[in-house]
């Protein structure tokens, strides 16, 4: 590749890589890296460690999967790292309190579910897909105490979350702060020449850089994206605080979800999740930001293009319809099969029985709570008796703003 | 064993293990394990370790070594657990640095001396000698990750010496903080009933009682006894200090050193290293506490007593005798052989190469150091010159107090 050639190619994948990022960390030795694998060098070996904790993933995590796909295009390797042995230990960064280890075959269990979430964003077949327990099994305790030996409690102190919990006397178990250090430790093993993370992962991240040059490594560079907040528009995307919307979820949920959010949270997915991709709607958010534009078609186009992403085109355009019907016109799928429900001996069946058995609510105490908010509604007519009995008849049940059902309900004892 | 005799020989067993100690915990504990040990259970497990970091033991180490003896005579098992592997890691208990790492091949070593010297104390044969490289090699890193979670940083910060060196922002590397995991992982796995140590041992030992309560064990009592301060009557006794008295040093260093004690640092020493053995002395050592007696006489029996515990009483009277002649009285070793050294082509021979020959310094630059000091004498007569040189004869050279050699100078060449 020729010098100025090569110089604009440089500039083109910094900006793609640089995109919507909130912080580089070692921005010179990322050029040179570029530099040289731009000139017939090695490609960079671009790390992106996750957690299997939870089973799914969310929209949170596809900020930094979209980045390392960009990685991908543009040649270099993609190290998809599950951090399994990790996940045992439980990564208390940016917790308040120690997360419970994990046993293994929840972890294993997780790991296999993420690898066919991740597959709709990164190319799995063509990444190199690890996981840390391959070397930390083999450990032996003699390296890991010498890992442990090149960086200070003062300054493992000094991590936010750890000086928050130390100051209020909350208890830090020791083996919390080993996390740091198998993390960094397998930056070493992959010899890392990037990693990706959320900005909750600088410390860990930049720890690594000093933990390579110990173990005679050129230090890894550190790119850092914002996080995504959950759909209360508040805290950090996070399946435990319900606030999520998870990549394996239905169309209509992502869609529904997706139109719920504030204008303003709304913007900031738009920012976050764009990648490169949807650069045809830039124009129409910059004017959102200044005050103009329609948010709500926005938002309308936002859910749709997140549903298309991850279940395409067909899948988004059903979400977009089940939306406007259900939801904004209060109507009720025209779709909704019919379902037979035997009655008791007595020829009835009770109404909180009734939600259970056609899968509308999880217990019969759900049930009864939506009877007291007013969210039960039988053949359009609001129900405020939780003793309510019906007998023979078809009848379309609602619970809640979207589930629906069509009920034939008949005599006891099974149909012929 | 009847009722009666049994409390008995509880009480006397307690007494014995008692004496010299300074602190018990558990004691609860360790009369019910004793009690059901002499009702014909298993004997009790008591735990001794010391970590292999320096070749040689001294008397400091033989205090808690003599109580480990009391404990083999009243028939149970002492446990001396060699921490190979613990060495290699470096214990900064009571330090004010993080201690070096050794090298495997130091470690083996020093273990090695380490059981010839034991062996003059303990019966070596019948003890139960273990090395913690047998279990901590095999662990996996999960493992040791699940021990580090059974404790928390805030407490281990709240060790003496942590809380120091924390405060004063001087370094702890995180490495540090596995020591007394390990240390108390090795009574987990040996499940010690007892373990001795040093009052600067508290905290390691104490923690080891939890962490055997986490692995559903009952814990240990902790028997900890006073440090023996060093020759120097401050410091705790350390060969890094220069202020020890190897127990494998020779007799006349011993029992010289002994007698170069303050008076009230060897009264110190003997409360401390009586363990028992020492019974006919208590009254004169008593009649010194009130003032009376003779502290010089009393300090020449400690001094026989101590020479003769690791070398014998033969051994023991040479070096009163020696100790006699050369440093009390002034005079030289009455048995000094003579020795033959060649002059050179000139038939001289310098001063300072005759005083390496005969090895009385260890370099010519102790060797002049000692001329300046007024500390060389040939013939009885101090030398001033260190560019001195010397003809054929029969020459008496001294170097220090204590180093003699009668040397027969002669022409170059071998003698026929």
């Amino acid at each position: 590749m020729t010098g100025a050639h090569g110089k604009r190619e440089l500039q083109r994948q910094l900006e793609r890589v640089l995109a919507g990022a909130e912080e580089l960390l070692g921005e010179e030795e990322l050029r040179a890296r570029l530099a040289e694998a731009l000139a017939g060098g090695a490609p960079l070996r671009v790390k992106l460690g996750v957690d299997p904790s939870t089973p799914d993933l969310h929209l949170g995590h596809t900020v930094v999967l979209h980045k390392l796909r960009v990685f991908q295009e543009l040649g270099h390797v993609p190290i998809f790292l599950i951090g399994d042995f990790t996940a045992r230990i439980g990564d208390p960064s940016g917790r308040k309190k120690t997360r419970p280890a994990l046993d293994p075959d929840a972890v294993r269990r997780n790991a296999e579910t993420y690898l066919e979430q991740v597959a709709a964003i990164l190319d799995v077949e063509r990444a190199e897909v690890r996981f840390n327990s391959e070397w930390m099994n083999e450990l032996p305790a003699e390296e890991f105490v010498r890992l442990c030996s090149h960086y200070t409690v003062a300054r493992i102190l000094e991590r936010d979350d750890f000086q928050q919990r130390y100051a209020a006397g909350e208890p830090i178990s020791v083996h919390e702060f080993l996390y740091p250090f198998v993390q960094a430790y397998d930056s070493v093993v992959l010899r890392a020449d990037l990693e990706l993370g959320g900005t909750d992962q600088r410390f860990n991240l930049l720890m690594a850089r000093e933990i390579q040059r110990a173990y005679g490594q050129a230090p890894q560079a550190v790119l850092l994206h914002p996080l995504l907040v959950g759909t209360d528009g508040r805290e950090k995307m996070s399946k435990s605080l319900g606030n999520a919307i998870g990549i394996h979820e239905p169309p209509e949920e992502v869609y529904g979800k997706t139109m719920r959010l504030s204008d303003e949270t709304m913007l900031g997915y738009f920012d976050l999740l764009q990648v490169a991709s949807w650069e045809d709607l830039r124009p129409a958010r910059a004017e959102l930001g200044r005050g103009g534009g329609d948010p709500f078609v926005f938002k309308q186009e936002l859910a749709r293009r997140l549903v298309e992403r991850f279940h395409g085109e067909r899948a988004a355009e059903r979400a977009a319809a089940h939306f406007r019907r259900v939801v904004r016109e209060g109507g009720t799928p025209d779709d909704l099969p019919e379902r037979e429900v035997p009655l008791g001996s007595d020829g009835e069946i009770g109404l909180l029985e009734l939600l259970e058995r056609l899968g509308l609510v999880e217990s019969r105490s759900e049930a009864r709570r939506l009877v007291a908010q007013g969210a039960v509604q039988i053949d359009g007519e609001r129900v405020s008796d939780p003793t309510r009995r019906l007998g023979p008849g078809v009848h379309l049940l609602r619970a809640g703003r979207r589930r629906f059902a069509r009920a034939r309900l008949r005599p006891g004892g099974p149909s012929p």
